[in-house]
């Protein structure tokens, strides 16, 4: 059976280009004990991808996670489906997630590996976004991180993307009043008419601060961040005392670097705010928890995802540009599908 | 009565210049009802007064605590005794602590302002050290925002202040590794050999990073962060996974601003960062808790406070300059005693 991969071939510097991939036909391995091979469906793209191409991620005192290699296939989380197996634990026909990276087929570990079967009543592309990785950045970051209450005022960047347009909802169904910062005037009104959300801010065409004071009169309580960068510098005197800032993304970094750091990180004292950054995985334990909430929340009819979908393997370069590309983000999840 | 008072005559840039306050002797006003006279004997100089001096500072969304007018009297936390009352709630020989401002005789209110009673079996210099505002920020801020866990390793900024110092003691009592930051040689032989932390760094003269990574080799899990800046950059991609960072002062703004700003924030989501600031104010309602565990923890040997006293009102000028001269800063709590 061929497998077509796309490799890694030099390392980008700004938005990617053709030639920094390189598209290999090779005859799929066989398996050994405990392995499975999964025939991938979706890819996920979310903007941190672009950083793993360049940079070594650190996440501890020692360790980080290491720079996709040159000539490795390049890193990304996915859904698929098992076709053959050599591992217990996922039997031909499992769905799965994991990092299945970038080709048609991936070879994947049963046990102690990212890989973990999905339950088979859940969509491949809901697994990646409103039931996977973006529903479970929202649930756990807004409500586990931010801990909002009725009537705060909720501030996200990336409104329109796939975590944020999630955030929005669930602010709306606690009561908060929500304001949205997106990058296109299209997806501005968007939020406004269709997500139903307070009020939005197209953070490249107007004046950022000026329009949050507006917006959010009495301050911000809890910044939903997927952005990082300036826009937190400007949001930080805008919080109210005592809100939290959760991390969850720096789309502003992953391009170009950290830029000119924050000036008003001090705030975080005399504001007594808290800033906290989180990663999904740490939440894995309680992953159905979240999906039986978002599912119900679903039903119920407070909240929606949406997904972009590109089609082909071969758009995978296109795709990782969209996230920094004026006005480019998609609406929801941007997904690719292979095959 | 007479009242001897400094006053802003000017707001300084840099360090402070005689010329930039003006000595008054006035005669002290008639009490109103529900007001009291206190001559004030300690005054608590602390970094962030000198940024009273120069700017305001933003709380809250539309409130913040005005910079010290031109013509006031220079404000400053101190403890006093009442010489003379109207106020029911503060009798005649009643020890206080508050907003007294640096003058000898100050006007406070009974209720509804800044000025507390202090039990009468508490020292007034004591009650603005280790049983006053340096012991709750300790307390407060680094066991229940630092929240650390045997086997921890602490860094510590400006550990050899009054807020430092005691928190290099709790970090030992709670079987944490201690490594603290200082801005001379005396001081870092001191805090090793004297309050018997595991390490200590000169922060003007060493390598500071290279230095905590010797120090500090599994990482750094709760950096109590007196002085925010370039030190704060530094530490964060030193923090261990899951860290906390304790927002409590930031010498390193007060005389000049924020600097260049913060490049490594971003580093709170992989590393799973939490950043958080607090003002001791906000506990007032556990202080007695607080008082009671140090003043336990102190009998029992396990930490101790230590102050530097300037002698006579004239020094309020000396004194504010002491945190931002190079070495400079007061082992322990900087007092000046009045009268």
């Amino acid at each position: 059976m061929q497998n077509t991969k796309i490799l890694l071939r030099q390392r980008p510097k700004g938005l990617v280009r053709p030639e920094d991939f390189e598209t290999v036909v090779e005859e799929v391995t066989s398996l050994s004990e405990g392995e499975a091979l999964v025939r991938v469906v979706y890819l996920s793209i979310d903007a941190p991808l672009r950083i793993w191409l360049e940079h070594d991620i650190p996440l501890d005192k020692g360790l980080s996670l290491p720079a996709v290699p040159i000539g490795d296939v390049v890193r990304c989380f996915g859904t698929g489906v098992v076709v053959e197996s050599a591992a217990a634990s996922l039997p031909v026909g499992t769905k799965v997630d994991g990092l299945v990276g970038c080709q048609e087929y991936a070879v994947v570990r049963g046990e102690g590996g990212f890989t973990k079967p999905i339950p088979d009543h859940l969509p491949l592309d809901d697994a990646l976004n409103g039931l996977g990785n973006s529903g479970m950045s929202a649930y756990f970051g807004f409500l586990e991180i931010g801990r909002p209450k009725e009537g705060d005022t909720v501030l996200i960047s990336g409104a329109a993307g796939s975590i944020g347009v999630i955030v929005c909802q669930l602010a709306k169904m606690k009561g908060c009043r929500v304001v949205g910062l997106a990058g296109n005037d299209d997806k501005v009104r968007w939020l406004v008419d269709k997500i139903a959300i307070d009020g939005s801010i197209n953070y490249k065409t107007e004046d950022i601060g000026a329009r949050i004071d507006e917006l959010c009169p009495d301050g911000v309580n809890v910044y939903f961040d997927n952005v990082g960068g300036e826009v937190l510098d400007l949001v930080l005197p805008r919080m109210a005392r005592a809100g939290c800032v959760v991390a969850c993304g720096k789309t502003a970094e992953y391009l170009d670097g950290p830029g000119g750091g924050i000036r008003n990180l001090g705030l975080v004292i005399e504001k007594r705010l808290r800033i906290e950054g989180f990663v999904t995985a740490d939440y894995m334990a309680r992953y159905e928890e979240a999906q039986t909430a978002l599912l119900r929340w679903a039903d119920e009819g407070n909240i929606t995802w949406l997904q972009t979908v590109l089609d082909g393997l071969e758009r995978v370069p296109e795709a990782l540009n969209v996230f920094f590309t004026p006005g480019g983000a998609a609406y929801g999840k941007l997904l690719v599908k292979v095959g």
